[in-house]
């Protein structure tokens, strides 16, 4: 039996290029549509993947007004009200949403995971981030953002207390006995009382045990902190690595502190995001590239390569070369790389930005074998465990991923032909964890 | 054309009486069971319903483990969860969940009900609560409830921020216009830009405004301040009287409330609470009503006699009458009303506390032509617009009334045989709220 590779649909937003919702025969409202979101996850689970995974924002996204007016990200569902309808209309894929540690109440994570749990039959992922956007903090009435290592300090006890509230009750303290009127048995329900220097919650929480123990968890963890704390907690990492050399590297990371702690390195699964784009040829599926990039207008990469430069290019001549830049308080990104690319190939300003505004994602474009033999060296190389897979716009990245990249993956036998067991953990290969509170 | 009877159907928990989990026929699962909860939606649905309603806790009952075992309320799925999986198996009928302004942030639930309503194309409405259950407070690091007064002075800027959230786009922002890359027009998009007392949030929201302009909004305002912020901003009570006279008052003094500050009394429902039993005589109605009452066990009734008394009376010997009480400092509730009763018909301290035990709701209880009779009288002598109709057991409740009632109600021609409109206001009749903010 070969390893088998994981594979989630990036689907907030559906499309990960800027321009998705312009390519020819997409409906520019389908990140937004009930009927269309239903669509894509079964097609998602007609091709067997292990989840339909949801990106989050609290906020618009941090771009000025030029670049803004041309993203089709400004209206989405909260993932949390749209997974539970995907969970009425699908009955194998896993459904991950990702929820915030700094701006939301464990209480009601805990809560709202473990309901959609036991509503899916087993299927929740919980996407913990802390939220780097600093538009959301001034939606919460903060006045900033708090800082990096607050944020992680309260998503690690964040952590805690959802786990806690999850193992409240014994997996069986509901007897439902209607001959003595019991529903359950007292001695099988523990209170949390959790008093930390972030929150104080006694618990018990008003629902019970997940029908995973705990819906997986899913993190992005990339900085040295980030990679501690996955390896310590999470199940699911949504890399980001753009050779397959660097998430090597990463894996066997991540891998080592695992074994370091103790744990088995089996139970957390490495997916970097993928941006795939499928053609009947080589050709054809570079041509869609080109086609999707030159539907990007300008006001939609300046911002991005402001960003790196971290200086506002906007007022800039666009078809000369990049003037000297005038130095800066502010984050420098990796400035000099850009600098230095511009200079190398005699880039103008407006084919640097068009550079700045990739995906910024792993790119896999080609054939649907050739994709498929890619994935297969990545995860035979222990690059990865899977891929979370982005579209290059809907229905069409889905459907040929699904029609023309999975058959390919099938025969040669990293990817499932049917779902064999019935929940995200059975998909993903990863125990149930034991209760922490009960332990008899 | 007659008046019409507005019809919800309260559904946390499925069953208002302490021991519906125990009646004959039921699957004592009901309220926490996906396939249940989506057929008793979808039965509510073939009566024409106006809504399936959802209260909410956000803790345990605050009662004690000797009457909390015995209680079917102790696991529940988050409204906000259930709703949207049910919008997905449901066509027509509203979909209303409570949600709390002390436990929860503005940005999140305008957030949360919008999306409810653009995937159930219009059918959410949000029941406002402050909540007052003080377990509530310690599983969101308060250490203790807030004040009467505090709570409803933050739920009134709760409030403004949500409804001002709901209004950050036009109508008519959203331009989609492929050809020009421009996703929306910037001058349809207002920052809210809210700084206030308990809130700082600047917005907009990053979901388009909601179908119906705002979700309904529900409110259950009984006290003086309570029927005043309901006056001035609720479209539907869920309101407690339990006669017909009572009910009149509170219906004419709420609606006068709305005439003095010039707000069109027809746009808002006042729709009371009624406990319903379906006999094919009068008579097994009654048995069915005697035979649920005697499944509830001695533990469950004497919390709820203590809190009438102030006093904790389970040391008391039950089949005693009711001894002097000691004074207290605890709110004594309608302490006096309790002894009295319990004097003038020689009641034992049982017999008390199965009174005590009782719904605390109006009841209707006989035949489908009796219950007819009496929902019309209210509606025709202006003492409700409808009713919050809530089950014995499930799924008997729903069935006898849909399948008994229901029909009934048609041929007076008070209740609709089939939907005409596919929101929540058409189906109450309620206008659409204009934008706060883009007036042009």
């Amino acid at each position: 039996m070969h390893r088998q590779l994981h594979l989630a649909g990036f689907m907030r937003p559906v499309g990960i290029h800027t321009a998705w919702w312009r390519y020819p025969g997409t409906q520019p409202d389908a990140n937004f549509s009930w009927p269309l979101l239903k669509q894509f996850a079964q097609t998602l689970e007609r091709g067997c993947f292990d989840a339909f995974f949801m990106a989050d924002h609290l906020a618009l996204m941090h771009m000025p007004m030029s670049a803004l007016k041309r993203s089709a990200t400004v209206t989405s569902f909260d993932p949390m009200v749209l997974l539970p309808a995907l969970a009425a209309v699908t009955e194998k894929i896993g459904l991950i949403a990702t929820g915030s540690t700094t701006y939301d109440e464990p209480f009601h994570v805990a809560r709202r995971f473990a309901s959609l749990d036991h509503l899916s039959g087993g299927r929740a992922g919980w996407n913990l981030v802390t939220t780097v956007n600093p538009e959301a903090a001034l939606n919460f009435s903060y006045q900033d953002a708090p800082k990096h290592t607050d944020r992680y300090e309260r998503a690690r006890e964040f952590f805690k207390v959802v786990t806690g509230l999850w193992d409240s009750w014994a997996d069986d303290a509901f007897l439902m006995d209607k001959e003595n009127g019991i529903f359950f048995d007292p001695d099988r329900l523990k209170t949390l009382d959790h008093k930390g220097k972030h929150f104080s919650v006694k618990g018990p929480l008003n629902i019970a045990r997940p029908v995973q123990g705990w819906p997986v968890i899913a993190q992005a963890g990339a900085s040295d902190a980030g990679r501690q704390i996955a390896a310590e907690t999470a199940e699911l990492i949504f890399g980001n690595s753009k050779s397959i050399e660097a998430s090597r590297a990463f894996y066997a990371d991540v891998k080592g502190r695992m074994k370091a702690i103790g744990r088995n390195p089996d139970h957390l699964k490495v997916m970097p995001g993928v941006f795939v784009i499928v053609g009947d040829t080589t050709e054809e599926a570079h041509k869609k590239k080109q086609l999707l990039d030159s539907l990007v207008h300008i006001d939609s990469m300046l911002p991005n390569l402001s960003v790196r430069l971290g200086v506002d290019v906007s007022g800039y001549d666009l078809d000369k070369p990049l003037p000297e830049l005038p130095d800066t308080n502010e984050g420098k990104g990796n400035r000099q790389e850009w600098i230095d690319l511009a200079k190398r190939e005699g880039l103008t300003l407006r084919q640097l930005a068009q550079r700045a505004g990739e995906s910024g994602w792993l790119e896999m474009i080609g054939t649907a074998t050739e994709i498929a033999d890619q994935m297969e060296e990545w995860l035979e190389t222990r690059a990865c465990d899977g891929f979370v897979v982005m579209f290059h716009t809907v229905p069409e990245g889905i459907d040929d991923f699904v029609d023309k990249v999975v058959p390919e993956l099938q025969r040669k036998g990293i990817h499932r032909r049917s779902y064999e067991g019935s929940t995200l953990r059975d998909h993903l290969g990863l125990p149930r964890p034991a209760n922490k509170l009960h332990f008899s």
